[in-house]
C-alpha cells in the first residue's frame, strides 16, 4: 500500500508535490515553517487530515529553531492562516497551543506531538476503512470525489480507505471518479492512487456525475469532510453538494467518511463553516494555457455545505453515525 | 452583434473553428462533403441548429460537385452520421432527402435549400430571444451551461438569444457561466461571446452549480437543447441534467430554448435519445497535457436527458410551451 504523501525526516518533513501528479512523482523537503505555510496554501499538500499533520510538523520546525512561547505562538497563527476551511488545520493548531500553556516547554514536546498527530491520523484512517468497507457487498460500485484517500491523509485515506479496506477483504470493488475541477484531485490525484493500490477507477466529468447515477447501478457513494458542524452538516470539495441532490434523486446511499478531529461541534450547522475562495486562475488557465478570455469575471469557491438531510451516514472511527445526526454526534464530545 | 458562426461563399462555407476559442479566432474553408462531416464530428463547428446549418451546406457542396440521386444519398448518409444526438442534423438531412424525391434535380435546389435552412435558423433564434426575454427582470441574475449562442447558431442563439434580446430591451443582465468540461464550450465559447456582445458573464466550475444556486439570488436558468422528445424530455451538454436537480431543490425556474427544429416528435420520451460517448481523450488530456494516469478507464457520455418534470417551460419560436408538454407540445405539429 503506497502511502508516502507527508514524512517526518528529523530536521524537515517530506511531501510529495500533489501539483504535478500523475505526470511526475517529485517529492519536496520543506525545512521552515513559512515553506509549510506556503505548501498549504498553494496546494502541494491538501486533504482536511494532511493539511492537520503537515501543521503540527510546520509548527515542530519552528520550535526547532526556537522553543519560545511568544515565537511559537506567531508560527501557529501563520500556520493557520494558510487555508479557512478544513478544520483538522484548526484541530491540530489548538494542540499545539494548549502545550504552550505549560510552565515550560522544549522542542521535544513539539515533535513529539506532531509525530503523535501523525500516527493518530494512521490509525484512525484504518478504523474509517474497516467501518465503511464492512457496507460494501462482495462486488460493489461505487463514487467518490475529489481525492479523500492515501494523499489526503497521514494513513490510507478516508473514503478512499474504505475501498481499500474492502479489497484486502476480497471485495471487487470499481469507483466511478469525477474529475473534480478546479484543481482535478479526482482526474490526478484518486485514479492515480486507486490503480497504484490495486482497484480500478473510472474517470467521468464532473457534469456527468447525475447521470452516471442514474444509468448505472452504483451501490454507495463515499466523500471525505474539509469540516463537519454539530448537526452533520459537511463542508467537502465544491461539487459535493450537488453530487449529494443527485444521489437523494436515485436513491444512492451518500456516506461522509471522516475521523473526529474533522468534526467542528462548536458550530452549530454548516452556514458556520467559512468557505474559501480560491484563486481564479485555477478556473481560468490549465498549466498555462488560458482556458478563458482574459479579465473574464470568475467566483471560485473551493467548497459547498452537504446538509445533513443529504447524508445518510458520517463514517468515523467511533463507528457510523445514523440520523438524527444533532443527537448521534455526541459520542464524539 | 457577432455571428460569423458559419457562412457560405458560393463555393465553399467558412467556418470559426471553435476548438482554438478563446485563444485565436481562426476561420476555416470547408469545400467538400467529406471536410464538412469531420468539421462535425471533431467539434470545428458545434452546437444543434449550427450542425444543422452545417449539414445543409455539406450536402449542396457534394450537389456542386455531382448532382446524381445516388451519390446524394450517400453523401447524406455520410453527413447524418457525423454525430448521433442533435436533431437538427437528421432534421436538415430529411429536408434534403425529399429534394432526391422529384423527377428532376438541379444544384440549385440544394444550395437553395441550405441557405433557406440557415435564413430560417436565423429568424428562429430572433423568436426565440423576443419570447425568452420577455421573462426577465429589469436587473436579470441568470445561468446557462455549454454554449447555446451564436457559436451555436445561424443566428444570436438559442438560450443566449434571451440575453442578448433583453440586453437590446435596455434590460441589465449577469449570467453565471459554468465552464463545461470536457470541452469548455462555458468557459471558451459563452464567456467569449457574451463579453463581444456586451454582457457580463461570471464564470464558474461545473462543480460549484449547485452552491451558486444555492448561495445567489438567479431569477432563471436558460439553456439549449440538442433533442427534444414528445413529451418535453430534453437531451442537453452534459451536466445539464444535474444543474436542474438542483435548480428545482432552490426553486429557480429552468427554461430549455429551442427552435422546432430541435424537436423529435418521433420519439416517445427521452430514453428513446441516443446519448453519444465522446473520445476518451477529451477527459483524459487538455492541449496536450495529460490531466489523468495513461490507460485510466473512462467514461464521455457527451449528453444527459432532463426529465420533462423539471422543466419550466420550453421556449420555441411559436411561443413558451407549458406543462403539461404531452399536450402542449402539439402546436408544433
Amino acid at each position: 500500500m503506497w502511502a508516502r504523501t507527508i514524512e517526518w525526516l528529523g530536521d524537515k518533513a517530506r511531501l510529495i508535490d500533489q501539483r504535478k501528479l500523475p505526470e511526475k512523482e517529485v517529492y519536496v523537503d520543506i525545512k521552515t515553517t513559512e515553506e509549510m505555510h506556503d505548501a498549504i496554501k498553494n496546494m502541494v499538500i491538501r486533504g482536511a487530515p494532511a493539511i492537520g499533520i503537515a501543521a503540527g510538523y510546520g509548527i515542530a520546525l519552528a520550535a526547532k529553531r526556537k522553543c519560545d512561547k511568544d515565537y511559537l505562538r506567531k508560527k501557529i497563527e501563520l500556520i493557520e492562516s494558510a487555508r479557512p476551511t478544513a478544520y483538522n488545520l484548526f484541530y491540530v493548531c489548538n494542540r499545539m497551543r494548549e502545550l504552550l500553556k505549560k510552565n515550560n516547554i522544549d522542542v521535544s514536546m513539539f515533535v513529539g506531538e506532531a509525530v503523535r498527530i501523525h500516527q493518530e491520523d494512521r490509525d484512525l484512517t484504518e478504523k474509517l476503512g474497516k467501518y465503511g468497507s464492512e457496507l460494501l457487498p462482495q462486488k460493489a460500485r461505487c463514487m467518490t470525489i475529489c481525492n479523500a484517500g492515501a494523499l489526503a491523509t497521514g494513513g490510507i485515506g478516508t473514503a478512499l480507505a474504505v475501498f481499500y479496506k474492502a479489497k484486502e477483504q476480497g471485495k471487487e470493488v470499481t469507483v466511478f471518479v469525477p474529475e473534480t475541477r478546479p484543481f482535478l484531485q479526482g482526474a490526478r490525484l484518486t485514479t492515480w492512487e486507486l490503480k497504484k493500490n490495486g482497484i480500478e477507477p473510472i474517470l467521468i466529468a464532473d457534469g456527468a456525475i447525475s447521470h452516471i447515477l442514474k444509468t448505472e447501478k452504483i451501490d454507495a457513494i463515499f466523500t471525505g469532510a474539509d469540516r463537519i458542524a454539530r448537526n452533520g452538516d459537511t463542508a467537502n470539495k465544491i461539487g459535493t453538494y450537488g453530487l449529494s441532490l443527485a444521489a437523494r434523486e436515485h436513491r444512492v446511499p451518500l456516506f461522509v467518511v471522516a475521523p473526529s478531529t474533522s468534526f467542528d461541534l462548536s458550530l452549530r450547522n454548516g452556514d458556520e463553516i467559512p468557505i474559501e475562495e480560491r484563486p481564479l486562475k485555477e478556473i481560468m488557465e490549465f498549466r498555462g494555457i488560458s482556458t478563458a478570455p482574459e479579465n473574464v469575471k470568475v467566483r471560485n469557491p473551493a467548497f459547498d455545505i452537504t446538509p445533513n438531510y443529504l447524508i445518510t451516514g458520517l463514517i468515523t472511527e467511533k463507528g457510523i453515525i445514523y440520523p438524527p445526526f444533532e443527537r448521534s454526534i455526541r459520542i464524539l464530545e
